[in-house]
């Protein structure tokens, strides 16, 4: 267990109060007990800190002197808490080799780890320290870089990139076949092989469920430091820009470009052969159907109201027309009227 | 085949006419067959009740009479339905014992049945008459309840907990990590190890490819009770009370605290970090945004419309501010008019 | 390596230059290289044709002459392109026979693959050629028709109907429970067990992580010819009709009957109970509420605006009741004055 001082030693930061307070793990300052650290987030929540049990607390310079408590500052205390997290809670190391019920059709390093009944195929490259779980499929001709991890039940389709320090959980898809088919006349759509690859950057990490998709022609890209979350959709020929963030249920059509750095609320939508600029914020829920070609925040989630109130509006806005044709009648009116007048 | 008086001996209501009738499975009011019974859920279906070819009908006390067919008067026809249904359907017996195929690697009871290609970590507590399906992955520390049932390709990821009598679809991911990064300056993310679990109650169902992460200091809570449809999002640290109910791809996001017997219809999403009552209704569609303090039904879904009509409409919309302006504007000039008149 | 005149005596069309030009591969206009051949899909892009390496172009009657590169004059170029691009990229074959690490319970004939630690129960009907992939799971009684390629991970209940040709992709879930139950007047809900089936057509293909639920009493039904993307959900008792298509994220709800060729777009919501006109058009993120009788587009897709602008105009929308009745009062206020004047 180690003290405050010997944190404050790895991870810098300026120590207040009594360093030699042991920490056994962190916690949030409502659950937290006297061998946890926790952490101010905002000055908002700077209440809590009178309440909290924890033996120690990280702080913004801001609070300095608002707690008696032993503690560290530091300019920013969710990224230290993070930090510190990470180093109090190592992923559980996966003994190497492979498990016994694995099928492995390539060369593996030692140093990797193959769970029970996970099957790679022919041609594959896995770098060293690389873990794969239980019951993956990873197809031939796959490349995955050093230390990467894939959790149980993870596909990846042959001939797709994954790169290093990636995790991926389980049930994603990386690499199916995009949706793509020419129509014939009565109707009936052809196939458009997808003969692209799907492409993920170093850092990226891939939440549940997630399907990302094989390009058409080219490939579909994921660029280095990407965080996306469970059960979004990445369609064929996508990029998305270097440590972009898109939280749950995002759904993005084929061929748009996101930049560097974006930030996608849970469901929003993202149509195709658009592109995203940097830095762009789009709100949860939100429909981006044009290029954002400056960034900034965009929005289109229209919040819950009560039932009636609802509907009410909705019917409005079903006549939104009539009502702009009837205050534009109106307008002449008056206008007549002041002339007379 | 069970005959209808029976059927009234077991699960009560009130027999009408020849209670020596034999049914052998439940059906729909159109395509029942003699042997079948169906059931009038509401007085607006009751002319199917002439056309019907059921052999018995299960109708409310206020459709007594309607039908000259044999029947069960029963207070909630439907309710009744399920359970005779449940009777004349009980769920396909798993054979018990552990398919040479899987790798288990913690005790199992006699009575659990573990199918082909499933994987069982070490540290597992697996109660009795549990059936793991074919190609599950449970990985270590997970506990799962009397009873319960994963249906194949089922994760359940380390530390878990499954209560008793639930049932899991294929393709469902427990516990996987909530989607928690803290940023650096560069943009880039630092994760946030999630250190929490997801814990179900009892009696909960989740539809395929549904996922629940894991908590990232506290766990993610899912109470007794609560039925979950398919490609649904729980966040981490989500509370989801007991007896709720939600349709098809619903979001959840971080922190949010859905009390009991709350019902939210398909695609609708919940903000993080807010409350919503016991007993709310969440339509179809709707997103939630702000805390819901007392239960009615909340609704913001915009319903299709002509695509032509639809454009003109948003077009007003986008101008709304104006629009009220020169109502405002409008109101003044009619003032100064009637001043003067 | 075919030529140019081989590929237009297999697939017709007109010939234009050189027919000797050798052909490996298909390619967008703007990554071809000399040996590849690409194809104009409308006119817009033509600026494109100037500047592309293409060894080849497939154009429409509309555009002969407009470059001097070898090429093909056909009707519809994206279909021709389609065409040539399936003959160029045949599906990898997979080998014929039974991984030993696979559980197969059901006869197989000789030209079936089944691949590595596949799970395939008993009184199963796999007819000739068909592929299921590594890590699949196919319950007792499952019909799977000739030709028809599973990819790894694909999850079939009990009983579910395959056509031939069909691909289902990995982490499909077809035939898991439909989401029914009863309710007790405590709000516990009582599980209507779901006794039908799911049917899938000849040459459907199901994306990646898409959900087909098994019908309550009845089946639900994919017709032949049914293209789903990734991601969707489709619940009990529904009805897609022939040749229809979805793109990713879409929701279809309970006894939707959907007509033939109808296209959804991305994230659009379908209720349950309705029927959608063959042929109708519904928008990205549109939902449909009501049947939709004749053919047409369908939208109520809100796109995003700038932070700012959009709460604005939500303000004024959650008051348009107000404003209407403003309007309505100046309305009358005006009919007063001009009586006045």
């Amino acid at each position: 267990m180690p003290t405050l001082a010997e944190i404050v030693e790895r991870f810098g930061g300026l120590l207040v109060g009594d360093g030699s307070v042991s920490i056994s793990q962190v916690a949030s300052l409502e659950h937290a007990g006297e061998e946890e650290i926790s952490f101010l987030a905002g000055l908002k929540y700077r209440s809590l800190l009178a309440q909290t049990k924890a033996g120690a607390v990280i702080i913004p310079p801001a609070a300095e002197g608002s707690t008696a408590k032993p503690g560290i500052v530091a300019d920013n205390p969710y990224l230290y808490f993070a930090r510190l997290a990470q180093w109090l809670n190592p992923p559980r190391q996966a003994e190497a080799g492979i498990h016994p019920s694995a099928v492995v059709l390539s060369p593996i390093p030692d140093s990797v780890s193959v769970g029970a009944l996970a099957y790679i195929g022919p041609d594959c490259e896995i770098a060293e320290n690389v873990v794969i779980g239980p019951g993956c499929i990873v197809e031939s001709g796959v490349s995955v870089g050093e230390s990467t991890r894939l959790y149980g039940h993870v596909s990846i389709y042959q001939d797709c990139v994954i790169g290093a320090r990636c995790i991926l959980h389980s049930g994603a898809v990386i690499g199916a076949d995009g949706f793509g088919y020419a129509r014939e006349r009565d109707g009936s759509w052809v196939k458009i092989p997808q003969i692209g690859r799907a492409v993920l950057g170093d850092d990226v990490e891939i939440g549940a469920n997630t399907t990302v998709d094989r390009g058409a022609l080219g490939d579909t890209i994921v660029e280095r430091g990407v965080k996306l979350d469970n059960l979004i959709q990445i369609a064929h020929n996508v990029k998305v820009g270097e440590n972009s963030a898109m939280a749950g249920c995002v759904g993005v059509a084929g061929s748009a470009e996101i930049g560097a750095r974006v930030m996608v609320g849970g469901q929003a939508g993202i149509s195709g052969h658009l592109k995203i600029a940097d830095d762009t914020v789009v709100s949860a829920r939100t429909l981006i159907s044009k290029t954002i070609a400056k960034p900034g925040v965009v929005t289109s989630a229209m919040p819950g109201m009560p039932h009636d109130d609802w509907m009410k509006n909705v019917a409005h806005f079903r006549h939104l027309d009539l009502l702009v044709a009837r205050l534009r009648e109106l307008e002449k009116r008056v206008v007549d009227l002041e002339k007379e007048a």
